[in-house]
């Protein structure tokens, strides 16, 4: 494929320069993108609005986390001490051999691939956080473009390119490739000898299908694939009893969000069979009844979403708890469902483990706490689990807990899982199958670590070190230095 | 296999308590273990000996790394930033929609599969780098002895079972699995659902074979394979106008310290073709005439250099420049050898550019410093690289320096690769084939991080959170509070 082995030369040579290029240089590039797409102004929106069907209030929000997204990789570069120095200075007189001078930091992989998601136009796609995490590594970046949303994706592009040329970045260090081809193009993409990575947001199929691929090169390389969950919610007995309402309340919000198209929706409740889950599950469904049906993101979407809520609610004793009541205005509009079980039949019924993307949830009803337990027990990695609790029933089930903590990456307390807060803090990858690997986060300032590997450089003169591992910290960043910590 | 499918479900139940021993119980285990070895006294050493054909003075050298070893991580363990804290604070004002408390840390993996090195007995192999960082990061250990030193093997493992017994850890933390039938138990050990990464030291063929297995299973599992490298040498010509001599001195020590058999033995050595190379050349095999041949690993390794050698030696127009004339004693004693090549010819043949495990260096001479740098080009993933030059060569070849900056893990100057420091600066493991995963280190505390992930916790109330992400601070460790670097 000639148009993926000229772009990938290009990155190729655009890396051996972009990778010297300082905090301060790559922060500019960052920040012109987030200029350049600001730019590009409504027109930009529309476009989006009518590839994805998402409303304009969504799309502008979304468009300030892109622009935020990239604004918070700049400053970390422009702070600097991400790269993780450690300094280890030399002693001529240790004994029985004298030590050298060590010197580490972490540096960038190579060119970076990336596939955007269909559900985040902007801060999951072209201009998302893969490519802004990738760029602020140092490593040049190809997009394949997104079929759901080419414009989108086409204008976002040429923001970048404009801000390359402004600020001067070396030719080839971001390209953009036609969504046309699609499963030829991304393959030959993740094949080429100079990809060093690859980050992905979608389906398991497609994520799996890209590591697979990836994994059998001369060369084998990551592959970040951020695939969905079903992102599991425990509701404990005694806060039910408190507030059964409120949380009934708040998640049907939750899973109608977006018309339940993030890969947080919680698609999974798991209660105890009691008056309480019945009081919720009838505000709930009084909720849901409510809720009008939206359009989806395309046709494609809504005809998984509706052949996997098929599948589901086909299975043997699964109840349809609830359907929206509002009308369709439109084709491709997603019903708000709810559906429950018995958590006999769930453990029985591995269709029912599966995501259905959309706003669909499942009530996993269970006879008690040891069976809720077995419930959980059977959970594969996930996104997030969330455990609405009172504190009192959270200390004294330190095992539903613990095994909440060991399957999720984000593990939440009386909240929706929706939500992604961009920052330190955030882990955005779970254990597989949620994602490739829970060893990274997607989204914050950590997501820069999924590009780097460390390298050290052994009694290197001071002077042709990198600033950032000078004897005299000339960058002021935060360092090891002999085992301490310090600026 | 009824035998690790047991093992393996008692570490599955240990996992459960030992992930939340705190970082003082697990640092008085290692050095429990650091203890016990000691206790084992010469017998080990002499066992050792018998096994391996390792003199005595470099066992007992190789004893104190490895106790070196247990005792950083029990350091690092009881300074306790090695976690990553990250704390971003609630802010309930926060327009259009309020920010929630989120904080993440490190959290161990699950049980981690050990496959030790033959040429390690004790730093890289039953309680070596990857047991102890495993163990340190809060994960069961099942090792697989290495048939190679089975005795020895089985004599540290009672020394680590000893020791977690006597600091009450949990039982199945650790187990040894005789390597009778090797490569059924090997991959019976990676397949098990259990098991979460695997750790090995050794051959390309058995890494690589170890990671494609990892990623055909259901759950793919991060393998750290570190598979050895042929260590390039660059010879710069003011260089050697000045030294030569010395360099050849230094570097005939280099290539047959221990045999050659370590994985940073200096396998390539690449210069210009002028009257200092061949002084250089002249000595480096006056030197390697008078070095004894020593009695290698055992047969296995011997009968592989041997052929190895053999092959590179067999190719056409390499010349073979010099072999000790010191008599063998024994049977499987590797001779000292050096040959020379062509860049020419080593271009055009890739039988040259594989590891030569043993007291081996190839000698590729280059016409001119284009010619070399088309060399460099040829070059696949290193542990290391090194470059021999003066400081203006350095500050005048920046191509050079950047080539061997991206295929390798430490890159040294005016130095010998042989020598692994074990301190926070080092990166042992480069960019594949050198190891499966150059983004983490086998050598030093960094390699902690090989073995866990980062787990969120939002909206967690703060009596119930890990001591790392508790508001007070109560370990008083580097932490990251909202984006500042703090105690």
């Amino acid at each position: 494929m000639q148009q993926v082995n000229d772009i990938m030369q290009q990155a190729a040579e655009a890396f051996k320069k972009y990778r010297k290029i300082s905090g301060k240089g790559k922060a500019n590039f960052l920040r012109a993108i987030a200029e350049e797409i600001e730019g590009l102004g409504m027109e930009l929106i529309q476009t989006a609005m009518q590839e994805t069907n998402l409303p304009e209030g969504r799309l502008l929000g979304e468009r300030g986390r892109t622009i935020f997204q990239l604004k918070t990789f700049a400053d970390l570069l422009e702070e600097g001490s991400w790269v993780e120095a450690r300094i280890d200075s030399a002693n001529h007189q240790r004994q029985p051999i004298p030590k050298v001078d060590l010197r580490k930091m972490l540096v960038p992989i190579g060119t970076v691939a990336v596939f955007g998601a269909s559900n985040f136009p902007f801060a999951y796609s072209t201009a998302g956080g893969d490519t802004a995490s990738a760029l602020a590594a140092g490593c040049p970046v190809v997009v394949k473009g997104h079929p759901a949303h080419a414009r989108t994706s086409a204008m976002v592009a040429g923001a970048i390119l404009k801000a390359a040329e402004r600020t001067n970045m070396p030719k080839g260090v971001f390209a953009h490739l036609d969504s046309g081809d699609g499963f030829e193009i991304g393959k030959a993409l993740v094949m080429h000898p100079e990809t060093k990575a690859v980050g992905f947001t979608g389906s398991f199929a497609g994520g799996k299908a890209l590591f697979d691929m990836a994994n059998q090169r001369k060369e084998p390389i990551p592959v970040f694939s951020e695939m969905g969950s079903v992102n599991p919610v425990v509701l404990m007995p005694e806060k039910m009893a408190q507030d059964a309402e409120n949380i009934a309340m708040s998640y049907a919000s939750s899973i109608t969000l977006g018309v339940g198209q993030f890969c947080t929706n919680p698609g999974l409740i798991i209660g105890i069979e009691n008056e309480n889950l019945e009081k919720f599950m009838d505000i709930l469904s009084d909720e849901i009844e409510k809720i009008a049906p939206a359009t989806m993101l395309n046709e494609g979407i809504y005809q998984n979403f509706e052949g996997k809520k098929t599948l589901a609610l086909a299975q043997d004793k699964v109840i349809t708890e609830s359907v929206s009541k509002v009308e369709k205005t439109a084709q491709i509009q997603g019903m708000p469902t709810i559906a429950s079980v018995s958590a006999d039949v769930f453990l029985k019924n591995p269709t029912l483990h599966q995501e259905v993307f959309g706003p669909f949830s499942l009530v996993v009803k269970c006879e008690d706490l040891a069976q809720l337990r077995e419930v959980l027990g059977h959970l594969e990695g996930q996104l997030t689990a969330t455990l609405m609790a009172t504190e009192s029933e959270l200390q004294a089930n330190e095992a539903i807990v613990d095994i909440l903590r060991n399957v999720s990456g984000r593990l939440n307390f009386n909240n929706v899982p929706t939500g992604v807060e961009v920052c330190f803090a955030m882990q955005h990858g779970g254990p597989f199958p949620a994602s490739t690997d829970g060893r990274f986060t997607s989204v914050g300032p950590d997501a820069i670590k999924r590009f780097v590997r460390p390298a050290s450089y052994q009694s290197f003169p001071d002077s042709l070190l990198p600033d950032e591992l000078k004897e005299a910290n000339p960058l002021n960043i935060w360092r090891m230095v002999d085992n301490e910590c310090k600026k």
